[in-house]
């Protein structure tokens, strides 16, 4: 039964989680395009809220495309250091958030609101679980391509409108994550803002109650 | 390095994936503690926003909890259900949508929104982004748990309010997921709203397009 998993698997499984890391720093060595077909094609595998499938990936290739976004990145990530002061904005300006500049492939993957498919089963009383859907896509991308020895980097600090823009795409697609793909320059089971002093990672055990 | 993974594991990533569905139907028997803290281990895996670690998961153990859920189901469920008409009414009255009757664990996953950690990196611009770093929580305990023969079930027709009073979680919690986790009566690699006809699974390849 191809439900039964050998347990060196499942170890494997467990190293894949804490090697993934987001990556910003990327060789700019193409990904070759069987490869990205793999990686794109595990996203069709994710679970969806009534089997809607509402994630749409947006390959953005053009020089036009890309210095758009990197220009939105540009100006939101100037506004967010703004918000930082003394140490802080010091180490903040001192951080690389975005792989951008030299990432090979870059997706920007997209929650489709105005498809009907699925009939809206299951979305009535918690209707953000479409966006939740495209979200759970790029979680399988992530390791898909981790799991091929790439490197995935998830850029947030971006203002949608403007991406919408650069990209052309429906009114109805709400964006979800930006994605940089590569092969990374260096590896690391250690989160980079972690390593960098930003922040310390916490126990899971924390963060669990019972009721 | 750790980051190498060999051919066949990749091979097996891809059919957990295919493999993981989502699941209604569970035998009763108790998912061990030490299995049970190994899919807990690996939310905390997950990528996070900044660093914010923002998911916090409810174990729901009493009668009195998961009562209380599952009326809020099954009132969500019945308003649902009076969305849709003919065939269609007839067809939705007769799926079984979620496993709160049997499932032996149940998780109640939420985003913590007033916490400090991570100190906003990244979330001024995409603020949902939080969010999505607990589905991430989500998706890795999903996999986590098939790998190991255990199957899981989100359910999203619930109200949150309901949820939160039956939970009786702090107000700056927003309600992620509610996950059922147990040993599934049967597997599959056919999701089970394609299975009895209600939609059908696209290719991913006509959800993507390039600029």
């Amino acid at each position: 039964m191809a439900s039964i998993f050998p347990e060196e698997f499942v170890r494997q499984l467990d190293t894949l989680f804490r090697w993934r890391r987001d990556v910003r720093s990327f060789r700019t060595d193409p990904v070759p395009e069987e490869v990205l077909g793999e990686i794109l094609a595990a996203a069709g595998e994710a679970p969806s809220v009534g089997l809607s499938e509402p994630w749409r990936i947006v390959r953005v290739r053009s020089s036009a495309a890309r210095d758009a976004v990197r220009a939105s990145f540009d100006r939101a990530n100037a506004q967010a250091l703004a918000g930082f002061s003394g140490d802080r904005a010091h180490l903040y300006a001192s951080l690389k958030l975005s792989g951008i500049d030299r990432a090979p492939e870059q997706l920007a993957v997209y929650t489709d609101h105005e498809d009907g498919q699925g009939h809206g089963l299951g979305q009535s009383s918690m209707p953000e679980t479409r966006d939740y859907s495209a979200v759970c896509a790029v979680m399988l991308m992530w390791l898909a391509a981790r799991a091929r020895g790439l490197g995935l980097g998830w850029v947030s600090i971006l203002d949608e409108r403007e991406v919408a823009a650069a990209l052309d795409v429906p009114d109805g697609w709400r964006l979800t994550a930006y994605l940089c793909l590569g092969w990374p320059e260096r590896e690391s089971d250690t989160a980079e803002l972690e390593a960098v002093g930003w922040e310390r990672r916490r126990r899971i055990l924390d963060r669990i109650i019972e009721r």
